[in-house]
């Protein structure tokens, strides 16, 4: 059986999400029991298709037939939820097939989370969906639900909402049931409508990327939430955040597993095949999913995407009724990588003859409690803050008491309809005010918090997607290669087996074949070749020995730089030579690398690693101490475009180094976003390249050059 | 009149908290104007004392006589609430005094807050105060309350509230009327009691530090919190948190200003002197004052210190009833500091013979939605992991709606306080029941919070406080100068003018006499001279120019390094001493220094600062790249301890250079430490040393020397 496309699955999808009929294999009459639970909520909350419970036990439950067996059932079976033990899951599974049914949610546990035995059961089930073509959520799951079919497939949520102040809003999958069931709760408590709700288990077949994708193509949804721990396959990961992306459908993640503590429990958890936490970051970074860090925060973003708009720039106002409250989230505005900037004198002038005296125009501005008798203070304000072109966003910060009567609400409700900018209500006050002016904003779409941090992380993260959306349509554009490149590489690789390591000459060659600027340098057999290649490359030169059997060629005495006679050269020929075969005594010693001397540069690092999910990744940083102390590396997933270099550049604590401290002028940084192209193009082209190393890489205000370079091929 | 200690304060500050009798000076008949408030809420609160309303234009308010004129009151007045306008106010206060008034709260606006006129109006108040022995707090303040007494002296707060879940528990100390106002509304709703309330406004008198350290001496108070802008004078703040720590009564400040636009607003704000926030930065990790970023992490701070206990350590044990809670909990717990650590086998065999199959008993434990169905499984566990002595907080996480019956909590309770270990209740589930277990745990003092990052963040706030308690009670141990440095270095700097700036040689004389290593050097004024000196030092060699008017040596060609011969010793003299006069045609030159080659080692900085406010300041960090690119510097101020030292080593980013990188051995801490030590003397000792650098200082495994160093004194 070969692979389908993502755009196939979703397709078979459908006769998951939309079954014309379901039958519970298992059922039973406690409802809170997951063999009780989806027959109850799908007759409550008015299941439009055919169900059919199936327990030998009984005749009939909730006064509908129970067939003994789903060979009895006496229609199509669209959906089939089981509920029986894993001994007998597999056979029921085959039963299903054999009945034509075209897919199944699996609640059962017992398979790959039990290790063992449970594993060879679970990959049973793996092949019996990919040869009939079903598509099976689970095993180990708590089910799914999709609210226009009112399809409650599942035991954690077993009532749709009775109102809701935007419907089928929000898409979520969890890749942890009962996690994700406290998230549905926390999130449709505000209001806030899904479309569906996915608990993914141990993912036998159907996977998160895959839900994902699904929920991308459903026009009901607006954006996709989830509770993500790894995938298995992080090609199908970054296709489906294309997807999103594309689509214009934000996609908020919470991913655990910064940590090792975390990761592992994570995997425990779940059985999951969990990548390097560093490359999903860089994932997320590079296709614009917002990584949120809890519910809470997930909750903030989801109260600003409801309003349908997102914060156009970084530019924030703060207008607080007291000063110290304005002072506080002004530095928490910067802090969170938002702009507070000066307001223009026109609006200050403006500002200054609506305010008292004690109050202050300056960004953040205090109208002071002057707002509690003069409650149109507030209106006036932010009317003439939202004129300014220099603000984005407008964070509006009072007292829920201040604004006790409902005209009040109704006039930020206008200024807040009136213009795209956002403006992002901070309600403090007594509990029992602030939580009904929150109610009353809410029913109304408008963005409003309780917690100044939350909400200006929120604002954060969504300038961030915005930017990265209005920078993502650009297409990717390849640089060229020099003629015949590919080919040339693919001959040369060919030569070296499995694991092999290729050293600093072999390596510069597939470098330069792919147009990364290297020294200039000369392979010399012998004393006298050494001399004549120095002749060739003008001295002073570096001289290092060539061998496949030293990759530590400093620990090896194989290293002198800055050689400046033919004598000394002459001389350090036989000292390398020597100290090498002293070094290791059976080394295979190819000769000298005679090298041009670089003037010194900016010394950054370059390269390609590999990640067990999502294959190769290309590797940016600072060299010497600040990746070894730091680890202050950048990191991206081929194919990379241009801005994901620049961004790579951006990412790294020790920027500034790029744009040139001590004197220095800034680097290239269009040679150097060649130079990670190139290498994406290679990590591309050549899957067998494990390991690439440039380091050091040369920085230069016109050019960079590669200095020494290894590979090591996948074993 | 000379300055008071701050112990002489405290006592006069009780003439402001618990005084006898009130005046109010214009007191009002409306009680939702400044005027008006403190008489209402006085007498609604129950204040026991005299109330003297004082205001011609009434005879008599809320049924008590109103008096013409402070004159005609019939009795003493302790404290005088001053709400008249600001023209008027000084001679209000003058009247106060000269009727024996012991103190005053002055609300009225327009003094230094509007600049220009208002500044000498409060200069004559400060005068006034300082003459008179009147304390004065304000202007431009909401005013005080303190609830023992019922003394109700401000327009924020106007009632006590009807029930506390810990009476007198928290004083609150202000630089934002409004904004204090909001925190006392936020902090008193969850029940915490507070002791006093104080909007300190301009600070004309009373300051900050002297309202911290009147509630540290008050012994009903346990816990300050407060919001602090800034303070005029660093040394008193420093004193006052001395005396916190050693009192071990927690303080915790919000303090804005970590960036530059709310530096700026702030010092708008309220006109307060404001130095660096990195010097106050290191002053609270120096002292333990506890920095909270929001109101909302000081309520979390809080929920916690009202159980009395604080936690012991830094090993967290989560039990949670979800996977997904338990690993995001995880990871949330080592970000913030915190260690999650595996739980010993004897706990894991106790824990999985309780838990189902599908369960975890590693940490993160997940004991499943099991508990629905078997609530007792919560305490079970929870004895368990308490019982073991790796284990020093216990994080329960689960749904509200788990507990519905009272008597789990009850079980919670009694878990809670049969152990000294953190016991901390994170409550999912929706919002009314989460709420409803929230207030019957807070009832019983038990932590509980419904937000984990919060909850973890003041966790981690808590045992950095308590290792620095601990930590704190050792004494200062300073080290042993020379005999006779104090007065050898004091005559050395008296031959200087003010803002004079020493050489290398001048200033290594200074760090000699301290007992400071530096590397032996010897002032030649010749060539011959020269030569003799590298005789002596032996060869190779360090040359640099010895001029006052060059201080960056090296771009005046005034360096040059590694000089191994006699000839090129004389060379370099010609050489040296021609570049400085052709750099600077009249630059006075001293000669050359000539100067032992140190090896290589790693290059560190150390030296002294002034900042505005706490005067001298100690700083430490790598040298290089480090400190250019990522500001990667330590500070505090003197008297700095051995832990100080320590802490400062442990601070920096780069710390791990210390330890050794690319094969070298670490650093000797010891001698780092004594050199920081010295510093800190050398400060406290000569005040007039406004800057002082040494760069680099090198350190090995087996001592350090400063390389290079100047000093700058005070203009």
């Amino acid at each position: 059986m070969h692979k389908l496309s993502l755009e196939q699955r979703i397709t078979s999808m459908q006769t998951l999400f939309i079954p014309e009929s379901i039958a519970i294999i298992g059922a039973s009459a406690d409802p809170s029991k997951p063999s009780g639970q989806p027959l109850e909520s799908l007759l409550a909350n008015g299941y439009k298709g055919k169900v059919y419970p199936v327990n030998p036990k009984y005749n009939e439950l909730y006064n509908i037939p129970c067939y003994p067996s789903i060979f009895n059932v006496p229609g199509d079976i669209g959906l089939a939820i089981i509920a029986v033990p894993a001994a007998i899951t597999i056979s029921a599974l085959k039963d299903c097939v054999s009945m034509g049914v075209k897919s199944a949610v699996v609640f059962t546990s017992g398979f790959a989370e039990m290790g063992g035995k449970g594993k060879v059961l679970q990959q049973e089930m793996t092949i019996l969906a990919r040869e009939s073509g079903m598509v099976i959520c689970g095993p180990n799951c708590m089910g799914i639900f999709s609210a226009h079919n009112a399809l409650m497939a599942n035991f954690a949520v077993t009532r749709l909402p009775e109102r809701t102040i935007t419907d089928s809003f929000l898409g979520f999958i969890s890749q942890s049931g009962g996690f994700g069931a406290a998230c549905y709760s926390s999130i449709s408590e505000r209001g806030i409508g899904f479309s569906h709700f996915v608990s993914t288990g141990n993912e036998a077949d159907l996977e998160f990327s895959e839900y994902l994708a699904y929920m991308i193509a459903d026009t009901n949804t607006k954006v996709i939430g989830g509770y993500l721990e790894g995938v298995k396959d992080g090609v199908k990961l970054a296709r489906a955040a294309e997807m999103a992306i594309e689509a214009g459908k934000p996609v908020l993640l919470m991913k655990p597993g910064r940590h090792e503590v975390a990761a592992r429990a994570a995997a425990s958890h779940t059985g999951a095949m969990v990548g390097s936490d560093r490359v999903y970051d860089a994932l997320f970074k590079q296709k614009g999913i917002i990584r949120v860090e809890s519910v809470e925060e997930l909750n903030e973003v989801l109260n600003i995407l409801v309003s349908g708009k997102i914060p156009q720039g970084r530019k924030v106002c703060i207008l607080a009724t007291s000063g110290g409250s304005g002072v506080m989230l002004a530095d928490k505005c910067v802090e969170f990588g938002l702009e507070v900037p000066e307001l223009s004198a026109d609006t200050r002038n403006k500002l200054d003859k609506l305010l008292p005296d004690f109050a202050s125009s300056i960004n953040p501005v205090d109208i002071t409690s002057q707002v509690m008798t003069q409650p149109a203070l507030l209106r006036q304000c932010a009317e003439i803050i939202l004129a300014d072109p220099g603000i984005d966003i407008l964070m509006l910060c009072y007292w829920a008491e201040t604004l006790g009567e409902v005209e009040i609400i109704e006039q930020i409700a206008e200024i807040s309809g009136s213009t795209d900018k956002m403006v992002l209500n901070l309600v403090n006050g007594q509990e029992e005010a602030a939580r009904d002016t929150l109610e009353k904003l809410h029913d109304k779409l408008i963005p409003a918090s309780r917690d100044g941090e939350y909400a200006i992380r929120a604002l954060k993260l969504l300038t961030w997607y915005n930017e990265k959306k209005i920078g993502y349509g650009s297409e990717l554009s390849f640089p060229e290669l020099p003629a015949g490149a590919r080919e040339e590489v693919a001959a040369y690789l060919d030569d070296f087996a499995p694991g092999a390591k290729l050293t600093e000459f072999q390596a510069k060659k597939i470098l330069r074949a792919y147009g990364i600027p290297c020294t200039k340098e000369i392979l010399a057999v012998g004393p006298e070749e050494a001399v004549e290649a120095s002749a060739i490359l003008g001295c002073p030169v570096a001289m290092k020995i060539e061998s496949p059997d030293i990759l530590h060629k400093t620990d090896a005495g194989g290293v002198m730089l800055n050689i400046d006679s033919p004598e000394k050269v002459r001389e350090a020929f036989t000292r390398i030579t020597a100290a090498a075969g002293e070094y290791k005594r059976d080394a295979d010693i190819r000769g000298v690398l005679v090298q041009e001397m670089l003037p010194p540069g900016t010394e950054l690092i370059a390269g390609i690693s590999r990640d067990s999910v999502f294959g190769s990744v290309v590797l940016f940083g600072l060299g010497g101490i600040f990746v070894e102390v730091l680890k202050d590396v950048a990191m991206r997933i081929p194919p990379l475009s241009e801005i994901d270099t620049m961004e790579m550049m951006d990412e790294i604590k020790g920027k500034k180094v790029l744009e040139g401290v001590r004197g220095r002028l800034p680097v290239d940084k269009k040679a150097l976003s060649q130079v990670l192209l190139r290498l994406s193009m290679l990590a591309s082209d050549f899957p067998q390249i494990a390991e690439m190393d440039i380091n050091p890489l040369l920085a230069y205000p016109d050019g960079v050059a590669a200095a020494d370079a290894v590979i090591v091929l996948k074993a």
